[in-house]
């Protein structure tokens, strides 16, 4: 056990006023995000708190307001480039609405659910799903209590549940067409997580774009979202017989593993002899070694949505749930021949 | 304020107990993570809590055994390759020890102090401190309040903190005996951020082996630790009369933005008109694209001591400070010509 610093932690609220020449109730506010209190109030008691080392006890007080102030964000991992900007964009706009986020992380293509019998020990205000697994009873389970749930980058036929997501279907039609229009005839496809609902809803409209454009349905395999899975996919397309002359990739890391695998174990020139398009347009896409055609996912209004919705659903806990999809755009470059 | 959903919260240990046949504090065990308890023994209380839609309060818990099981983390930034996968694993292996992070992002350069009047809000069993500013006087004021600080990845003089950190000088040092030794006679440096110790120990250890084999000191220019910092580093080196033959950038990340500059922008051959040196030895770095010679800091072992430290620490808060030392190795690849 600990050895309680006594001496530190007996000052209080009230110590912390009499020396602030001000009441309780004031020092309280100070301390309370987003409370109203003068410049000249707060720079008193935060003085008179720093002489006392006086601490306020953020726990202590959620259980007398309800709201610890804290939102339960669940990855699966941080591997790739996409989720660590998404949590950090997060923790950014979270912390300026005086709120921090309490990480869980189950490892690439684990189920969510055991998590998320973590997550509810902890009295969190919210939780942010940024992982694929989470059953539809955990997740009513959360709104039982009271406790809001939105779905980051994923989506559920459940209706109880809210999600944000980018333009999945619209971007894989999008680029679909855009191969088409570049006279491809083979384009393939790379899969991140079978139950994923971004690969596969990418996937869909892919296969309906190139339908439309009187193509076949692409070969495809799977790369797991990972840079190694990746590769491994890249190499079972690339050695088949009818070789594709395109290949989309279920997000940026996976389409750069691909055009590594092209280039270096196959002697492929990119765009000249393959075709690579992504999905994301993050960072490495930008990289002129890749300069990578990608579909993109504007992460920056994707957080905007989910905090909008998180505040919302804690101030009103029963308003309908929202599903936001966030419109992206084909951004050209130079991994994909334009005809 | 949120509508208290009754019926839910007023569902206690004694209610589960008496469900699953069982006393309230074998109850308890059960949701104490590390606790010993018999497989039959939490299957059936597990499922007494799922009938009830029970949920052990670990916030409430945490005022009676002064422990919430909340670990904060400090961050800069999560833009580059090196510190997500930090994250990862800290939360990983501190979820196996029923522990959760805490998550603080402070924006990158920017000063820890407020951010740790933040951190100290919250009841926190420990703080680790992956971000650049932290005074020696809130540090103190942390370990006051029987609060463990761990810096990972950077150190300070003063004797009360205790760290975690790679093997940077001697890295910086096996980096310029390897380049002297390669026939290199005007490497470069490429700077993180001026105020990191990481930067400082990793140029000090290269200026002085370059010292040793009788070279002058290094033209340098300061990267940031961001891509685009040094790209525009690198070209600033590129541009001058007398041209760097090789450079050590101080970390991975930077590395690869001196590559794409030289390559894309300068035309130069990696390595024959110019050799790249990082340090870290993550992801980017074995792409073929790059093939990068770097130092690596091993990501596991620094993880492994940060965590055992931690936990010492939260059992002992008056042990002595310690700071560790986790050894690199020169990890050669392609981008820095051997002779």
């Amino acid at each position: 056990m600990r050895a309680a610093p006594v001496a530190a932690r007996r000052v209080t609220a009230t110590d912390v006023a009499r020396r602030a020449g001000t009441s309780q109730s004031a020092v309280s506010r100070v301390f309370t995000p987003g409370a109203s209190v003068s410049a000249d109030l707060r720079e008193r008691v935060m003085q008179a708190a720093r002489d006392l080392s006086y601490r306020p006890n953020a726990i202590a007080r959620s259980l007398s307001t309800r709201r610890s102030r804290i939102v339960a964000v669940v990855v699966a991992e941080l591997g790739n480039q996409f989720y660590p900007l998404v949590l950090e964009a997060l923790s950014a706009r979270l912390q300026e609405k005086g709120y921090q986020i309490l990480l869980f992380t189950t490892g690439p293509g684990a189920a969510g659910d055991p998590v998320i019998e973590q997550v509810m020990r902890y009295q969190v205000d919210a939780v942010v799903l940024a992982s694929a697994g989470l059953s539809s009873a955990l997740a009513r389970e959360c709104r039982g209590l009271g406790v809001p749930v939105v779905m980051f980058n994923r989506t559920t036929d459940d209706p109880e549940l809210s999600c944000v997501t980018g333009d999945n279907e619209r971007g894989g039609h999008r680029i679909a067409r855009f191969l088409a229009a570049g006279g491809h005839r083979r384009p393939a496809f790379i899969a991140g997580l079978e139950g994923s609902s971004t690969s596969r809803d990418r996937e869909r409209g892919f296969t309906a774009g190139l339908a439309e454009a009187g193509l076949a349905p692409p070969a495809r395999s799977v790369g797991y979202y990972s840079y190694e899975g990746a590769a491994e996919a890249a190499r079972t397309l690339l050695r088949a017989p009818a070789r594709p002359d395109a290949v989309f990739c279920a997000n940026d890391h996976m389409a750069i593993a691909c055009i590594e695998v092209a280039r270096h174990e196959f002697g492929l020139s990119i765009p000249d002899d393959l075709s690579v398009v992504g999905f994301d347009d993050v960072g490495p896409a930008r990289w002129r070694s890749f300069d990578l055609t990608s579909f993109s996912q504007p992460l920056g209004p994707m957080v905007e949505a989910t905090i909008g919705m998180l505040l919302e659903f804690m101030e009103t806990p029963d308003l309908p749930t929202r599903r936001v999809v966030v419109e992206g755009n084909l951004v050209l470059r130079g991994s994909a021949r334009l005809r």
